[in-house]
């Protein structure tokens, strides 16, 4: 780099121009202050992204659904004019598991009643279990030690004894979480469920936190929150160093360097460390970092000429172990006269098939939606996908979750300010953890949190 | 950075001058390749480091242990000239568990016999489930996928019952793999321990791996090798990016790029993807090094102006789980007038008190060395620590171990290429996995791979 280039200052400066870095960009422009954001893409919106078929279908390459209590999310739908689509919901689910293949309206309630009762005992458990973790403060939870060091695989193996409750239970993690149950403690579960509003044991097909999607894209709200902070926003400026040890927080990137009073990090935690910190990151924000890898998903889009599996009665919602695919849904947009169909590749299953040629992908998920929707389902208009693992800026997806004996030891550091350095993003969120409900409201916590202690320093 | 600079070509470039990086360099450079070694610290040797005490004493901040067996790191003592020190053994060593200490002159017999009858079982166990683990592919294993899905925390409460025995495996573990047993797997750790050698259920006091230190320190091994690399080495120069896109692979450091027919990394497994990857690491490569973390250690020196110790009959070993100290050793060098202790605080415990002022540590190690050793240890003519977690080019120590479910799905991409980029590191080893010997002997694999592949190529 040259020497010539000059130091350009602000108040706050924002690393990552997801959902939470640019909410609390934009709370803190409300509040008066000079703000910087650099984004290391080309484009805004981290892990909302949008995409289209050559069909011209558009699609959510990254977050899609939109919950009916997501307040947040909602507020912004309205204020950027963006338009709301219910998510299908009529038909029969199917749940492919142990071999077989079941089918009820209530996905939850597909499996042979033995195995149903089992499932839902478990899941009943889950519920009380975390009720008992407090929000803010999770390794408090009662037994946290042992539950920490105990991976939800054994949990469930102890759990469940029916063959195909335990593999339900694999398909709706790995849905839910993109993580396989070997990777992740007991207590992590139940503080990531308890941060994310509780398990939906539904009562309806539809569960509450898909009960909506954007025509378009949800980065449409990444982009309406850009708009708003006009020249603020860098793209294409991955930060490379960030230094603690003026009075400034020093952010340098390949083109520039800026000076800021405060700086927030709203990116995915295992880049948290690739940023060279001078001094060195706190051992247990380290620790973290180094314990807290991101999930795996691969999305799958095909597109058809119509939904034909509504024809035949089925909702296009199925949950399965059978196969790579985990969880398959309708993503037809109302009013299109088109069929779209996501799946989703996740945990052990989205590494593995990450790496292989994405024409294999194709024709191994198309062959298992053809199982599950009908022999049509094989010959798309068009197949697309995106493996998050292998995205650059992202690593992985949904989103990172803490390893066994983690959240017990470095779980602390989550929220926890280094310095004038404060951390975001939809994984340290305390309501929607998980959800783009859950990274703005980190946005806003993280912006409160600039603001008051500004308030405190005087400046 | 400037257009102006020119890229340098090599045969082959390794990113790391530890004793894998720089071993790899020496058998190439012996096989008449032009070779450049890129490292990001102002020095050889990685996590060998030398240090010395205002006392004057010289002390090794890392690495420290030779083996009885570990015949390559025995040559390089012969082949530099180093002085190799039998490590003092006489007296009784102290086993500080659930509360209490016992004493015994073998600290695997130091427990009640009831506990101690339990570890052993436990440990013999252990000997013999991971002799059906196979080296090159564990995840083969009998059991694997419940074994990986099983945190070692869990099974030892199975296999032991008594607060004694489990906390002196609790111990034994921090002190080996400076890990908590909630935080790796079952096979993980077996495979871990076949790969090292095996467990030494000793029938003396001494253990085969622990059996010299060097005068001086182990640094002079990395030194050895450098200076018969001479300028091939350029320091205080992190590699900032890896292209793998052309028919070279490029790597980039702020002062230059080098382009190389073939790349080896031999680096902590934390820092692989810190490296700017192009195109992206593979999923699996890179959910390898987001699931396998460092371990936490610090090592805690005290200068005596003697061996008390030996005066009262102990042997200065110590096996702790009493506080925050998990294992001592007389390091006094023969011939030295001084005494000198080294403690260890190991997983958990390192990475919350790497974060506290160093007096807080000096105070509390000292106390707790005072409780093993008499009174005069809490008075030492020096006291000095090293937080490996808080380094800026390790991350930790002293190793990286895998997480639950880890093995079993990325656990391939360890040693497997990406193109012309190869992996070497202790982590690596197939033998003496976690010993300088296996950091050694990874880069004499890695060399032979580079070789090989370019005799195939005909390069």
């Amino acid at each position: 780099m040259t020497d010539s280039r000059t130091t350009e200052r602000y108040d706050v400066g924002v690393v990552g121009a997801g959902l939470a870095g640019l909410t609390a960009a934009r709370e803190l422009t409300d509040a008066g202050l000079e703000i910087v954001v650099l984004e290391a893409r080309d484009r805004v919106g981290g892990r909302t992204a949008a995409g289209s078929l050559s069909t011209g279908d558009a699609i959510d390459r990254g977050a899609e659904w939109i919950g009916a209590d997501h307040e947040r999310v909602l507020e912004f739908v309205e204020e950027f004019g963006l338009e709301l689509c219910e998510q299908y919901d009529d038909g029969v689910d199917r749940v492919a598991v142990a071999g077989e293949l079941f089918d009820h309206e209530n996905r939850f309630r597909a499996l042979p009643e033995e195995s149903a009762s089992e499932l839902q005992t478990a899941l009943e458990r889950i519920e009380s279990l975390r009720r008992d973790v407090p929000l803010e403060s999770p390794s408090e939870a009662p037994d946290a030690d042992r539950r920490d060091a105990t991976t939800l695989e054994s949990w469930k193996r102890e759990a469940m004894a029916s063959e195909a409750a335990r593999e339900a239970f694999d398909a709706f993690v790995r849905a839910e979480f993109t993580v396989e149950p070997s990777a992740i403690s007991l207590l992590y579960f139940l503080a990531a469920v308890d941060a994310g509003g509780g398990l939906e044991i539904p009562s309806e097909s539809t569960s509450a936190t898909q009960a909506y999607r954007l025509a378009g894209s949800t980065q449409q709200l990444s982009e309406g929150l850009a708009d708003g902070l006009g020249n603020a926003i860098r793209l294409t400026e991955p930060v490379r160093r960030l230094d603690r040890r003026g009075d400034d927080v020093t952010l340098e990137t390949d083109d520039g360097t800026y000076a800021v009073s405060d700086a927030i990090v709203a990116v995915p935690p295992p880049l948290i460390d690739r940023i060279d910190h001078e001094p060195s990151l706190p051992a247990r924000r380290r620790g973290l970092v180094q314990r807290m890898p991101m999930g795996a998903v691969v999305k799958c889009f095909a597109a058809y000429e119509e939904p034909f599996w509504r024809e035949n009665g089925y909702s296009g919602s199925v949950l399965a172990t059978n196969g790579i695919v985990t969880e398959v849904a309708d993503a037809t947009l109302p009013g299109g006269d088109r069929g779209l169909i996501v799946g989703f590749v996740a945990g052990a299953d989205a590494l593995e098939w990450s790496d292989r040629p994405e024409t294999e992908r194709r024709e191994r998920v198309l062959e298992e939606l053809g199982r599950y929707l009908g022999p049509r389902a094989t010959d798309p208009l068009e197949y697309d996908d995106e493996a998050w693992s292998t995205t650059r800026w992202s690593t992985g997806g949904y989103n990172a979750a803490m390893t066994p004996g983690t959240l017990t030891t470095c779980g602390d550091a989550l929220r926890e300010p280094v310095g004038r350095v404060r951390w975001a993003g939809s994984e340290t969120a305390l309501e929607w953890r998980g959800f783009m409900e859950g990274a703005i409201r980190s946005g806003e916590r993280v912006a409160s949190e600039v603001l008051e202690d500004r308030g405190t320093r005087g400046d």
